[in-house]
């Protein structure tokens, strides 16, 4: 069987790594960011800007593509890269994380979840069979499993049971595949907040043969420094000559954090949601551009940024788009913060690849900062 | 006196006019169209793509720019151009027609209008003088002067008293210039819809020396034939070496009736407004995204429009965008339709430069078509 996807390893830094991970739309250099598309579009952003950010990968979400357009839809009219207007590579959520937030509208059974939809109250039965055939009709360069999603502070039997299904759940979804040469599919590794059982569900998942492993069910509200202890106890335990993948992590200091523990796939809602509402991480802090004191300020918005298309305008211009709630601002926020974590990656990788562990530690210290709000600002 | 802009007419076919107006930032070739950029931002497009729009000339609201960001704090940043990152010439709108519209939070003397702003509760007291003050302050290339603006239904008298108001405010406006030289005034003609009172109206209004004549206090629900019926009437009472600006018309075909009745300049909120709420003006006519017909349309937008930035998608995808009511589909829709606008005048202007009567009878017709929503669609 030809597999949709390979990883080479190009460098590493103690546990940390530098990669190609090659899918069928193109190589993605990692460690990569994906920025958040969920309905098949970065919100305000288009194709061309995202490249120019320096996104290699685009995450959509099974479910809501699902509901609208309809992956058959999306099939008969090319598939979502052809739908999209983006020719790069693309990694589909499989909505498990979204179904199962939807916690009066779900019932969960071993078969899968039926979810009833905030759009037309309609209910909806997602299996890991199910899952599987969207995104292969819709045509994504990789599909993660369906995976069972718990509350964060779920009792030790219930994250025992949980991790259980979840590893059947994968199971089934590797029978159900009909195009593993067109679309790659990676595992998740749960098990809540307890390091014995992330190891023993890292190790589980890791017996598979899988295209790559994602780490699930952190960046829920646990904090900084639980979330890193998960990652040194799942990490290790992946194939070390696959991709591993972080779910929806975070500030870009979480992401350098695990990127040093050795993850090579990011995305997360941050860059976007936060531009849109008026926030820009810069090497300086985040930065409020509500705040009084940019108002008057005539200097662009991140100095260490030159690539940056929000410093094109001051922030005196930008401070006056947030408050007026106009949509070039959110928009040139957005393509700020996209343009940012993709430096971040871009500096990390550049010194994996030189074996620069002097300038992987001082990028720690720098995105510190940059992930912080400065104080009286 | 230097003055700030002059015009230079290169063409006619009838009344139609084709020509050049100077201002301090540029040329602006009419017929012209300008985008609106109320609070110094066309929403949701910035000034390059503006720029690719075909756009020459920007307006923006002196009433609005006056509370967010405030006129002084524009020009301690550098003027209007440079906040907005738009280095081409900019009109400004008094901010009468906004004032007035806030009918339970106004009073009007003789002296000006007194408005509660619904930001902040305060009262700002808005007089001809105001209003110049404001947009030299703001560095715009063209100031409109300061006039009443009254309801549409407005009796004879009312209307009579209020023309004569607007001649005061006028001459007041033209006392109270500073900086003659670096941005142009243009006087508004009033009337209502009694064409003697249009007619006598722009009459006293051209007597007097100003750098463009607009026409006021149409598209205000009078309908189309109302409307280019008062244009008839005031059009040819205006200087004929001087700019005539039709305020806040209209749809294609309302303003290709205007040029050929001698109009040179436009601005109108249809096109930005219509795309943000799912409306394309397109050679087959104004196509609403929302209907079910588009969702399996694979085809581009307006296959007659090939400069078009939205036609790099698909009609399936734009309607996805709208009915999920995505950033990117409304910016898309607001850049069709503003390349629909510019592409439009650019006809209209073509067709007066070459002398071309019939081509420009050609654009009438096919601008019918396309500012009319198609049956069963």
């Amino acid at each position: 069987m030809t597999r949709a996807s390979s990883f080479d390893l190009v460098g590493t830094v103690g546990a940390a790594r530098a990669g190609v991970l090659h899918l069928p739309h193109g190589d993605v250099p990692t460690p990569a960011f994906m920025p958040v598309g969920t309905l098949g579009t970065v919100k305000g952003i288009d194709p061309t800007e995202l490249r120019a950010s320096g996104a290699t990968l685009v995450l959509a979400n099974t479910y809501h593509l699902w509901e609208r357009p309809g992956h058959a839809r999306v099939q008969a009219l090319g598939g979502i890269q052809r739908f999209m207007g983006w020719d790069g590579p693309i990694l589909t959520d499989s909505g498990g994380y979204q179904v199962f937030s939807l916690k009066d509208h779900l019932k969960v059974t071993e078969e899968g979840a039926t979810v009833r939809s905030l759009l037309d109250g309609t209910w909806r039965h997602l299996t890991p069979e199910v899952a599987v055939e969207i995104q292969e009709t819709l045509g994504v360069d990789v599909a993660m499993v369906l995976d069972e999603c718990i509350e964060a502070e779920a009792s030790r039997e219930r994250v025992i049971a949980s991790t259980a299904r979840t590893t059947r759940w994968l199971k089934r979804a590797l029978l159900a595949r009909r195009h593993a040469d067109r679309t790659a599919m990676f595992g998740i590794v749960q098990g809540g907040m307890f390091p014995d059982l992330r190891a023993e569900h890292a190790e589980e998942i890791a017996s598979l043969d899988l295209d790559g492993y994602a780490i699930g069910g952190l960046s829920v509200g646990e904090g900084h420094d639980a979330m890193v202890s998960m990652i040194e106890v799942a990490a290790p335990r992946l194939p070390a000559d696959r991709v591993r993948y972080l779910m929806g992590v975070g500030h870009p200091n979480d992401i350098v954090e695990a990127i040093v523990r050795g993850i090579d796939l990011f995305d997360c809602v941050l860059p976007t949601r936060m531009g849109r509402h008026g926030q820009a991480y810069t090497w300086e802090g985040r930065l409020n551009l509500k705040n009084k004191r940019f108002q008057d300020d005539a200097g662009p918005l991140d100095p260490g940024l030159p690539e940056s298309p929000a410093n094109r305008f001051s922030r005196a211009y930008l401070a006056h788009l947030v408050r007026c709630e106009e949509l070039l601002g959110k928009r040139l926020l957005t393509l700020h913060n996209l343009t940012f974590f993709q430096e971040v990656m871009r500096q990390a990788r550049a010194a994996v690849v030189a074996g620069d562990a002097a300038g992987l530690e001082d990028l720690r210290r720098r995105v510190k900062i940059a992930s912080s709000s400065p104080g009286g600002r």
